[in-house]
């Protein structure tokens, strides 16, 4: 983060500083195991062996050690490992790998998933690709991406029609028989509708390239590195009534306060 | 290709290399357009210009450049600017941007697919995805993918039951009304049905970590690198009825002759 002087701000400086030590340590326990079946010749996995399962354990055991070191007061709440609870009012909200049925299936589209903040909410988000070598960031007013072709400012984008939007969900179906209603509803009124990209289409919405993300039956720490990057980068989330998204279920992730309202008026009061 | 002793078998080097040279232009010309709407305040794009129109043409400028003057007698069919003929009985096949609307909305799935072979199909075929810096590259017998973190061996995979399958497409509606029917038939008995990865899906199929991709409504643009490539790492890639893809339309392409057979019998016959 570029913005400010280091050191004018000790603890962000040290949220920051510690969320990146998080993603490196994240990345080195998981990229052995992605991919690891079918590289021809190259992997003789013995029957049974789970590379997802062995993968978001040693990330996440490698992420608590980090934490542990570093902010010990702080609590956690991790997708493998549950709570752990803490003194300092700050909790670190960790999925090591959000978008399982994607790393299975060898798409560059799951992440590491890193949120810190208190209890209204998220306030320093990051969205990790490890095998692009893509860290989006974002936090205390200022989200970057640092990836392979360099390191960019984000800001959503100004799109204001539902008749110009892009959305992305993950899943067609998108939750129960209601909420997949609501959601196509809401799909016939956009430009485009895309699938299949997990967390990483909440980093788009961040970097200025699509315009909403639609999600329901979402758990807190697969929501709250998204609220805090595409916040910090000019964008809105919030559950499909317009209140607090972080504690998960549904969310609109969108990139400004007029297409939020837009897709907003679609999902209100679904059943 | 690293299979045999350079100079061994010249025609196959030249080809091999010229895909190569072609892969790398596509990538130097395309680059500075993707994601080139929304990095805030370093781009004031004027209203009306297209950055992937852009980028395919001038993507394919820059292979055609090449072709003439490495490959001057081979015939060329490209998306953007067609046919040119030929003398030697080959014809390069060119996809400057497969997945237009992966583009952008700025997600990592989108490809420049490069096929050359005669009559019969493709003998050597692409998919170079650039913004990962990520090369599949398959034919004469070798499959091989340079990326991010080396070069691997590319070979496909034994499931042999649909129930243990994982299946792609790009677009839930898949094609017409009857080709979705069918296509829903077949996402029903398999174990993961996985959307929106347009032509990386089909380099995930010769990579190892998926079963079936099935698609309609494809140029002979979009489906001869994929060929090409799965062919060369164990796959099986034909049209809904068992016949050859290699002109567009249909196409099941498969990680070997078991998943096929059960795939094909779910969708051969389809109005």
């Amino acid at each position: 983060m570029t913005r400010r002087r280091a050191g004018e701000r000790p603890l962000e400086d040290s949220l920051i500083a510690t969320a990146h030590a998080l993603a490196d340590a994240a990345r080195t326990a998981i990229l052995p195991h992605f991919r690891a079946r079918g590289l021809a010749a190259e992997n003789k996995l013995s029957e049974g062996f789970d590379p997802v399962t062995e993968a978001d354990r040693a990330a996440e055991q490698a992420m608590r050690a980090i934490l542990a070191e570093r902010r010990p007061d702080d609590a956690i709440l991790g997708e493998e490992f549950g709570e752990t609870a803490g003194q300092s009012g700050l909790t670190w909200v960790l999925d090591p790998i959000d978008g399982t049925r994607a790393f299975i299936s060898g798409t560059p589209t799951w992440g590491v998933l890193i949120a810190v903040g208190g209890a209204d909410g998220p306030e320093l988000g990051v969205i990790d690709q490890p095998y692009i070598g893509e860290r989006f960031i974002g936090g205390f007013g200022h989200a970057e991406v640092v990836g392979p072709h360099g390191t960019h400012l984000l800001g959503t984008r100004g799109t204001d029609a539902l008749s110009d939007a892009t959305l992305f969900t993950t899943f067609p179906e998108v939750g129960t028989g209601a909420e997949g209603a609501a959601f196509a509803r809401l799909s016939r009124d956009v430009k485009l509708t895309r699938y299949g990209m997990d967390c990483y289409a909440y980093a788009l919405v961040a970097a200025g390239q699509v315009d909403l993300v639609v999600e329901a039956g979402l758990n807190a720490y697969d929501i709250q590195a998204p609220i805090a990057l595409i916040e910090a980068a000019g964008g809105v989330v919030t559950d499909w009534d317009g209140g607090p998204a972080h504690a998960g279920g549904r969310a609109i992730a969108a990139a400004n306060r007029e297409i939020h309202a837009a897709a907003l008026a679609h999902l209100k009061g679904t059943a």
